[in-house]
């Protein structure tokens, strides 16, 4: 009977299959046993420990010798989430072995270092992802370098640009999403074993090599001074999957809008059998633009929870640690699934450069007023040509007039020559301005934007 | 030297004037005197102090006679925001008044019940104009009753509808915000005498009839329990208040749309001298709707921190009662300028039928796929003819083919007849549904919806 | 392999089983059927399809008969969420019956209506615990109607009270939630079946009593405007439990506080076998207040995603309805699930009125201030009284002087009797306020907080 | 009529002075009339425009020569808030300067150019305040680097620590908070000269070298690719306030805790004439500490509307930039007047190393009921250790009973010497764990945290 949205039929589809089973129940308790051993093997390595103990300890750490549904019962009864662990553990390791596990930890560290495991191989997933989706907009900017579109502001158009620009801005951000990522992640999610309150009361001097030995056995970073009140870096990590999410939502606002019925110059990939509505069927919805959008809020909304259990009170504090616990693996579980469904959108993604010019066109040239003004200025000033081209272009608008023709009507330019060379500003294309250097600058700089060359 | 977006004379025309007057550091000086002398009247109608006592008090109970820069001075030098504020009203009140200034009462019970006044005020002001929005709306809803527009879901053509209803839409659910805002302001906003933690201990068992007093001489509610733990009353309001930001940037974010250089089926009032850009003379902005929809998110990502605030340690804490001081004011003037905004808009949108009407043919018929499906239905029943059209309308949209010529080819609509039907019933106005009717039946139901009957 | 908060053998017993069963993917899954039935029933009410039609499809409205795998890899396929349901639909009903499933109404239809039946049944299990809690609370304020304690502000001690008063606020705002759920449930959760874009193009001028009839047979009001892109009652219904969770969360802190080491003054069930801490043995945490304090939060952050989500475009907008899709199910489960554990904390909690008479002592009187300020009042007015006090407590406290010794040294009360006269007034238990008198009309006036009489 | 939280006289004192200055309206123009003067002069040098126009503009960019009363209602009617403006500096300029001004440029570049400035100055500011906390509470850490006091975990005692300890895991924090500011500043606030969509389209190829000229002269960084679209930089350093406001109020709720009547461990700076209540003459409330922790939830609050600002349509989006145009203000006044409230307090700080040995033994030895389990655990190991000490340590809590006695009377205590080994483990101030060491290393390694020797 599965609850919530990552396991249901009618949703579970939405989420990396992959994230889904590094999250699992029973890759979170193969994740608690790999902590429990790693800490008794590095006690071992300190003295701190017997050696025998440790090699006991480690070969019962198998999620697959405990039954989560009876350890759910005494969790429940117990009110606590790991003793009842401990106890099945300590029946598989026996006497004496059993007296050595779990030495000198608390609870918050198993769970803390668990998820740290848990949230390095997530990156990993949706590092694989990000680099994917930046692939595949790399190759579409490259193609799309010089393919003219109206660069719009406010919802009106602005000024002509290419295609490759919009995707150029798209690949810099992620790029830096991706950077954030990575700078952050190994100090976010560190191993620690401070004990109860961080002071490594019961392991005494040795205890920071003891983490030390733990961070090492699992490749990460001892946390060093192993506070459990302390959750800024975490949740540095967490704002940094937000600015990702505020990415994706952005490309995804973007890709909605390209696809509507009237605009049309992209759209998704589409195969027989995908269906746009139980009742419409003519709707190709850009159904992953909205599910990109949908992961995004999901993951955004959930980042002020993480900021607001940073504030946890004195040396620990279950009111905060209880909601990151089960919100770290939710957005987790998100941003593995939002890079995922990044990437797969932007490798079906077809343009239509046609439909692209045909909408440049339809203001009739007013996108290049301010090609015209910059005409316009050695003969009168920037600030005078603004003023008469505002007077023109909102005249024509008021009118419903084409632009072209209030040009050629306006007494100002009935300079010889001046409105030849004022229509000649108004072809689009030859207004890109820097697109195309832009374009191919952000290409050439950005790891993995730059399609491969074909093998020698 | 005007600080933060109020006052300043770049985004202060944003601000109801008439609100910022409401919530002016002299208004909430007056609020609080005015309260204070509502106080001393009640305990004098109690017996509880001398009633020349409250007369002196009421006598001087004018901002005018308050010097707001000492009492800024004094106020940051006592640490506390009213004491300097009573130091003063004892010097204007004389022996003995002085020593029945403020009887019983604690700082929280004048601010809230000033704040109270000033909010019940604030609600005024927005529901007039409110009213005048939903009047603006309705009036274009009963002329657009019938003007047929695509109905758009997912950013795709769905099917066609009238313009009128989806401004019913937006009247049906003004309507709720107002009502659900006049039906919570009286609870929301209450006279609270309770003193210090609200026991009534400094007056007695006369307590609560003088903070019945009070209310009645303010036109409040008594609080009844005042507890200044409790925030829930004040918070639905202001949540009331987010769905209106809700409803509100819904709409800004259609009007955006449909305002786009591609669609233009509304637009915005313009006048001559209104700029959309340094730099681009041509550029028509949706400035409105876009200011509407920022005053909407400055709005709704205040409510978080009002819920967040309703939790609040023990009989009063500052640590949140701080954040509702400063934030409700916020709260109330964004409500009123949203609201203005709101009806200025609504009263100078210009409709583009033509336009509705272009845009609603540019697929072909495709947008009135479901009405085919109806009519095939007797035939071979709905699923078959979802799958049929399914089939016909992808096909079309893959080869970029007309829709209307797709139908003609396909064999399974050989039977003499059955095309001609179906291609009637590609005419979008004669699907609009229950549209009309709907769109009428709000109209007469929303109070202010229906234009006022000219006079007799 | 469960993932997520809900189902994980960690924290599943955080949540109501019983809301659990109304949200499994099974549960919903046959809300879907019921309301498919209901839809069909409604219909051949209505003579819109044949009545054996209409008995086939209830027949067969089965969740039992569907196989949710199958219909996962489906769904993943079509990238739709229902048109696989209604393929297995039509084959078991076969023809002609098929052919009338699903007759005019659109996916969005059928999920908000089922939504809306379980969102009911939740509600009714929530109110339930509710009620419960409540009763639980008002037996202890009416045991503690006149218990003495220390009323507190800004974490500081203010005036005495009695432990009652402070239970009688709880009381009334948890009242008032009750309220505010039970009166927008109906219209929040609606029956809609209004078609594609909500203007029942398909059904034509019968589609509202179609509704209507829908909203019969299921317990439902009828949604009148039935628009997708209308979500503010739903939201203001998410808001009301948001308002319930601020409450939970402003108890759970002062039961945490209440709990402390230092403080002792209640505590919370404890049965053999509960475990505070894998390290610390001597351990009792507070670990329900913290947990209701978790569920709150958890509940809370997700109420912004609710009224973000309000603001969706056009007729339809995936972008939106997604995250509702399954942010309310969440919402659900989170407010059943913290009403259940506030009935649960509030049977358990134990009242140690020596700890809040032992810590009521500590000031040594100064908690009596007010009261001394009060009996000075007469004799120099409210104004000198503060002052005079204010300096005799605040150099009592600076020198750590007991304040009845600071008071017996201080000139001013030289007088004959009137140190005797104040040290009087020092007693707690007689500036109790209102306290008790407010308790009981609290207790009096909410239903269910009264303890039942004996049977007779 | 000041409105607004800066500038009224009841909350102006909150706020830093200094940083008021930095935003206010005048120095908001200054910062716009540098940009248009450090364009002028980049483009000059490039050879763009006429370097005596270059003077000219600069020599006139003086925000004294500007009337913001007449500059707020041309900008209201203009509904556009630079063109005003220009027009004003157009007129200063004269002929032919004044049609060189603005040249190429956008109204965005020079709002986000003139905020990055501004951000660049509270940037220092907020930082000298923050070393000033850092210094402060560094120099009471290592004067408390061994100064016995209660870990508490979930509001419960739970292993003795120093105070050292606790300040160093904020010095640590803190520390973190700083650097991410500081790495994220010259990124996030850059110079943006790229014109009306980014392209360069009216400066051509010379248009970067521009950009790089205006960074140079107002040192800052060039935005490089200068998207008005791209907010993620500017949002990633917002997000690091918000962490450090997390860190602040976590610090303020601690404070605010362990100045409690019943706790006393530390004490706000007094002076006489601080009010802690208009009513209760004797309450000294940790004002300071309560309005930090109001400070950081007005920060906190405003983070989720900076990130959901990122999600802006097409090349610029002024539902989107309208916000973080006044958002991003409030932020940083938030942020500096954070550091600067935290700074004071943390000087002020006094402490009771008294009260902090008097609440570490309540409980009669209880915490240290770990360091019991620590010596058992040689006997018997960790696993019976720990269930030995639940079983004498719930029930001495149950019954009561001081935990020494619990433990005599235990039979598994029997053996000769036992006993006594225990009770001498019970010693709170003998199992600091690492708490010395640790405070010792984060002090010697965060800059600043370590006092300054004396002067030879």
């Amino acid at each position: 009977m599965p609850i919530g949205m990552f396991d249901s039929f009618i949703t579970g589809h939405w989420f990396s299959a992959e994230a889904k089973r590094l999250w699992s129940d029973e890759a979170t308790l193969q994740s608690w046993l790999d902590v429990e051993a790693a800490l008794a093997q590095a006690q071992a390595a300190q003295g701190l420990i017997p050696a025998e103990a440790a090699a006991t300890i480690t070969g019962q750490a198998q999620a697959s010798r405990f039954d989560t549904r009876q350890l759910a019962e005494a969790i429940a009864f117990a009110q606590h989430p790991l003793v009842p662990v401990l106890h099945r553990f300590e029946q598989l390791c026996g006497e004496p072995a059993a007296g050595y596990l779990h030495w000198g930890a608390t609870t918050q560290n198993i769970f803390d270092t668990a998820a740290a495991l848990q949230m390095h191989a997530t990156h990993r997933l949706l590092l694989r992802e990000l680099d994917g989706a930046i692939t595949a907009i790399g190759a579409l900017a490259t193609r799309h370098r010089s393919t003219p579109m109206a660069g719009r502001t406010h919802g009106q158009h602005a000024l002509p640009m290419s295609f490759g620009y919009k995707l150029a801005g798209w690949i810099d951000e992620l790029d830096r999403d991706r950077q954030r990522l990575q700078q952050r992640l190994a100090a976010a999610f560190p191993a620690s074993m401070g004990g109860a309150i961080g002071t490594f009361a019961a392991m005494g001097p040795r205890g920071p090599a003891v983490e030390a030995g733990v961070a090492e056995l699992l490749g990460l970073q001892p946390a060093g001074l192993p506070l459990r009140g302390s959750y800024d870096r975490a949740c540095d990590y967490v704002q940094a999957l937000g600015l990702l999410a505020g990415t994706a939502q952005k490309i995804a606002q973007d890709l909605v809008f390209l696809q509507r019925s009237e605009i049309g110059e992209v759209s998704e990939a589409f195969h027989h059998g995908k269906v746009g509505s139980s009742t419409m069927a003519q709707k190709r919805n850009p159904s992953s633009a909205q599910l990109l959008a949908s992961l995004a809020r999901l993951l955004r909304l959930r980042v002020p929870g993480a900021l607001e259990a940073m504030v946890r009170s004195d040396e620990g504090d279950a009111a905060a640690t209880n909601v990151t616990d089960v919100l770290l693996p939710e957005i987790a579980l998100l941003g593995a699934s939002l890079a995922g469904c990044l990437c797969r959108l932007a490798r079906g993604l077809q343009v239509d450069a046609a439909a692209m010019a045909r909408n440049l066109a339809l203001g009739g040239g007013l996108i290049n007023t301010e090609a015209l003004m910059m005409r316009l200025t050695p003969r009168m000033g920037r600030h005078r040509a603004h003023r008469l081209l505002y007077e023109v272009a909102q005249q024509a608008q008021s009118a419903r007039l084409p632009f072209r023709q209030a040009l050629l009507r306006h007494p100002a330019f009935a300079e010889p020559g001046l409105v030849e060379e004022l229509l000649q500003a108004l072809e689009p294309a030859a207004y890109l301005g820097e697109s195309v250097t832009l374009t191919d600058a952000t290409v050439a700089r950005v790891p993995g934007a730059r399609p491969a060359p074909p093998p020698a």
